[in-house]
């Protein structure tokens, strides 16, 4: 990876705004004010950047409306986070690869690899194995027997991929991933814990993206399945069976246990906990640490351990902050209570 | 990993179930009705599957006496998950490894290897380390120096084994396994934290099968320990001179303080914590994503954060759930007290 | 790593104790008293100890005032577990590397190397990286491009660095840490996701330590940054552009999500989460299993889910507690109510 010259008026094309300064400018890269260099595009976001503006040392920078010039070369924009991600994109070069296959690599006589393949040293795949046209494998990268890999894949070095996995088109898998793992599924015998054995396999569909360190266990029988467009984060585990539909985004540290499945455009903050055997409805929406443990209707918005409705959850909470003012307040009924009691018991015997 | 061919006859036999049909028809698989191919054995589970079963290309099903028969080879038997699990065991073979030490594979010249083991491509062994007959270390194993490891074990590809662990015999390690890593112990001094040499090493029971991407911490001294027949999931951490059990069960994500110590037949969901330096009785069963802070007794089942009985919880929980009407409810109740004492009051001054 | 033998002299000089005993023994490990061997230290830490020491092995042992003395070689200390600590500093060899570059590793022709460097077998040092003296990289490292690592770090085996990471002197990574992963940070258009190219990196500071499994993020632009002499544990997520302080212990599973920006001498427990975009002050302490959804300012304790200010948690805890008890009590009093007030309406109506 690396970053591409690009002109000012490129820029201010790609990220449909209007340019006040020279076209012809050549930048290499993004930064805040004030770590940018003479070299580079940076952006204004609040009033406080006007002042930092002064002595930046950026050549010019992404600005809206809502902020008064600066005496920089501009590029006016209505939304400058937004602009900022699509200049990223004109700047960011892709983790250049090596083409071809390293000497190092070892590929078995009957796996099959398409064109414009580049495979890094280290790698091994295994018998039965293909790999589309165009897609990357960096060092260490380990495929084992009768997989398919599609086109125009990437997978970081030291993404580990087991017997029979199926990934599609456009699949990113960063560094260590691991696809295909045995399921933690067990029968008890006498006692003991016997591993059941997993048959079955993982497919992964077009345009997925999974991150480093992350774990997709292979199913008892048929498929783990990944649907197209997901994107998953870090050290996610995903158990045995796990049904994860289309253009889903699930951040890191989550888990999901056996068998559960999770409709399309799903969203789950960091280190949510999905139990076993459930349904998640599509579009459902958990945040941060939820733990679900029940089905989830479709587009409901879940927060909490136990995960509930928002709404719910938001109440409880605001219930909660006030809890430990309560005891008092109750002894306090109660004591009054009292005191009207014998006034009253009082009263009945006068 | 691949899959047998089995007779029905075979089949029926080893579920312990009753064949209805040709005992010599040949299965290679395990799959739903829907997706069954005419070589796949399928099952029964619902009233629901009877009318999916009149389309199915299965070749034969498992049924259980609670459902009708089908116009299909059937094996009837009475439990048909357990049978389905049973099943596996006969259509699985275990991941193939080519015999042999591979020609890339690094084994120190005082390193030592019991017969048939297999030893896959860019393995290395170090010295003073020795592999047990029949166990297999896929690519890109790393194995310390002076390292134990039994027979007939299976490491995954990119297992690392740090210097001195000790590993039983039938041990599989999924890949991205790490045993040994330094532990996280830190002297302060001076303001900054200076780490502490971890001098002791891991010790693994016989039959522990480790999940993908777990780490097991070495102790400062001693050994960190995994008892016999204990299961571990995905990306689990194992913290220095912790102390498993036998016949444990731990899933995914959970996380062992320092030199906390796990009895016997332990059982944990995903997600769980336990804190440094407590003790967890046998039998302990703790829901997914428990936060254990204390010691815990034999046999005690605890679901929450903070981990309590399972009894105290549920109660806990169901009152929470209630928890926002109440703000209303004792307002209303001081309302009505103080109705009652002003007309007390007015009482007493009439 | 392995241990070094050391004189009875030695040891009780190195942690500052008075020596009963011959100086010139020589010791190699430590052990607790019942498996300690006739060449290990061990150590008495209360009363129940004077009775194990009866029947040790050990060669001589630790003890304070608080305890008698036994009939054994002896080095009175003031803190026993703390010279045990210091013990081990002397006994622990670092691990050892094989001097100079393993033929196997493939160092790029426009790498650097600086002098005494140990480079293992199967690594992979790309295009404009420099190794600076005195570092250790282990089997199968992989370093990217324009990367720089200073001098006397240590890498275990599997450690993987992205492209133009930028990384200190005497920094230790674990086993299969990952370094300058790419973040997970999206656009949605037309209701797909969309990757934004991250072309920042990552920077860490002298002293810092990372352990096995953890992930670091490289930022959007500019670096993501882990301060001078932070220690980070297993299996940790460090998401894209955070900003973590100097001197922090951050222990094991803990996520700390986008742009989130952490003091210095931050100290966070297991399985703490941290949202993305906010500032926890400097010396903030968070428990294990901490939400953090919030800025905290500098010096505050929090606990719980969602992280709140340590005596607020501990009271809505012991208030939590008590709740099941308060569905009845506050029945009970909404009838003693309704007692009163049919009372006094009688009263009235007579």
């Amino acid at each position: 990876m690396g970053a591409n010259k690009v002109t000012l008026g490129r820029l201010a094309a790609h990220v449909a705004g209007r340019l006040e300064g020279p076209d012809d400018t050549e930048l290499s890269g993004i930064a805040e004010l004030a770590s940018a260099g003479p070299e580079e595009l940076s952006f204004l976001i609040n009033q406080h950047d006007l002042e930092t503006a002064k002595t930046t040392k950026a050549a010019a920078v992404l600005v809206s409306d809502s902020l008064a010039p600066v005496s920089l070369p501009m590029i006016w924009v209505s939304n400058v986070p937004e602009a900022i991600n699509m200049a990223l994109e004109l700047f960011t070069r892709p983790p250049q690869a090596d083409p071809g296959i390293h000497p190092t690599a070892l590929i078995a006589t009957d796996a099959t690899l398409g064109s414009d393949v580049a495979i890094g040293p280290y790698v091994v795949v295994q018998n039965g194995t293909t790999v589309g046209d165009g897609s990357v494998l960096q060092a260490g990268c380990y495929l084992g027997r009768d997989c398919l890999v599609g086109q125009q894949c990437r997978f970081a070095p030291g993404v580990v991929i087991a017997d029979r996995s199926q990934i599609g088109n456009r699949v990113v898998l960063e560094q260590n991933v691991v696809i295909g793992s045995q399921g933690f599924g067990y029968r008890c015998r006498d006692g003991q814990h016997r591993h059941i054995p997993h048959l079955g396999a993982v497919r992964i569909g077009d345009d997925v993206e999974i991150g480093a360190g992350t774990c997709v266990d292979r199913a008892k029988f048929g498929f783990t399945v990944i649907g197209r467009g997901t994107k998953i984060d870090n050290l996610v585990s995903i158990a045995h069976n796990v049904r994860v539909g289309e253009y889903c985004l699930i951040a890191a540290q989550t888990g999901i246990a056996g068998s559960a499945v999770v409709g399309n455009r799903v969203v789950f903050g960091g280190q949510v906990g999905v139990r076993d055997n459930i349904t998640i409805g599509d579009g459902v929406v958990a945040g941060a640490r939820a733990a679900i443990h029940h089905d989830l209707p479709p587009g409901v918005v879940v927060l909490g351990m136990p995960a509930l409705e928002r709404r719910q959850a938001l109440r409880e909470q605001a219930v909660l902050r006030r809890l430990p003012d309560w005891p008092a307040r109750i002894k306090k009924l109660e004591q009054r209570l009292t005191d009207l009691e014998s006034a009253a018991d009082h009263r009945q015997r006068d």
